[in-house]
């Protein structure tokens, strides 16, 4: 214990705060590009000259550009869990739960069509490139999807929707509005991608209310 | 016309014809790739190489990258009209017909899932790369989006359809189904995405076949 370093020395808490912000800014930096030009379109390269740093330097906080693609993609996760499910989960299981996580998705999606959703953009990037970035993918998708069928199951359990819906198909509906919704209003330049999104998950909704037919 | 050269003279014949099979050669490896790398990971290098040709000698053919992109694009979409809207086509108009178009549709979607749907992937290759292969990209997607329409519209017109269904939003309804099951089958590496789409048609059929409400 007696050799043990100090761990509130001053100077050693300093480096590493300082560390962590410039580890932070630079994730902020890669985000905006990772918009832009994809998670593969992120280069080091590009990166130190945005930073005004040497890619040594940007490579001191990131073991490699995999490291790196998937700081970006944990901070994209983290900002959507803040701005989609965070809101959705103070409104009341069931139904109104599932509107507001589908209201928040619909809106950034349409926003983000400015930019990208890299989640998005990152599925056609990396459905054929097998490795660590894509697995960290999936398993974000597959961990919103998961969210997605528990809201669904409530609202089923609250009577709300019918009980013979099956959350799975319902998922893979809403998944494809929002799929839609990016491809319109980013490659069609559909002023109407987003209106019409809205009134179809509505549609959707309206049909698993009432006894939908399974076939 | 005396000065006019022989338009059937037989030399200049036979080379246009090895021209144009050189170039359909090359077309057809360029799809492959395509398919497997994307529109952008086309290069005329890699190309020549698959060919046994110069780089020179595939350029002899098409005067740029894009030039070949657009030749590739060219070629999916003559077999995309020659697999999917062709054959429904010999459907009768309405809903046997559009059931015709969705059916290949998805079947091709999911076939194709093993490569990669140009268009689908085209789109976040080209959504924010502006320029003649975006255009025509843009412009095959409308006009598919313009052949579903019209069977939708047929379909309304045949009453087998309910009279206030939008036709562009079950398009745009349509189109999300076979987004999902791309990324399903693709990305998420899911063997239930067909039948998963397959039974989202349906049910998108029987609810425009009710009366949807289009709020």
């Amino acid at each position: 214990m007696s050799t043990a370093p100090d761990p509130l020395s001053l100077p050693a808490v300093r480096a590493t705060r300082k560390g962590e912000q410039t580890r932070s800014a630079i994730v902020a930096v890669a985000c905006e590009l990772a918009a832009r030009d994809g998670l593969e379109g992120l280069t080091i390269g590009a990166l130190a000259e945005r930073m005004k740093m040497s890619k040594s330097g940007v490579f001191a906080h990131f073991g490699s550009r995999e490291d790196l693609q998937i700081a970006v993609l944990r901070a994209y996760e983290a900002r959507f869990v803040d701005q989609v499910l965070r809101p959705a989960l103070e409104a009341p299981r069931g139904l109104a739960r599932l509107q507001a996580m589908m209201a928040q998705w619909l809106d950034r999606t349409a926003e983000d069509a400015a930019t990208s959703c890299i989640w998005i953009s990152g599925a056609a990037e990396y459905d054929d490139r097998p490795g660590p970035v894509r697995e960290v993918l999936v398993s974000m998708v597959r961990s919103w999807q998961r969210e997605l069928t528990r809201a669904i199951q409530q609202a089923i359990d609250t009577g709300e929707l019918a009980a013979n819906v099956q959350p799975q198909d319902l998922v893979f509906d809403l998944y494809g509005v929002v799929l839609v919704l990016h491809h319109d209003a980013r490659l069609m330049n559909s002023h109407d991608a987003l209106p019409r999104a809205r009134r179809a998950f509505k549609r959707l909704l309206a049909a698993a209310a009432r006894s939908p037919s399974s076939t």
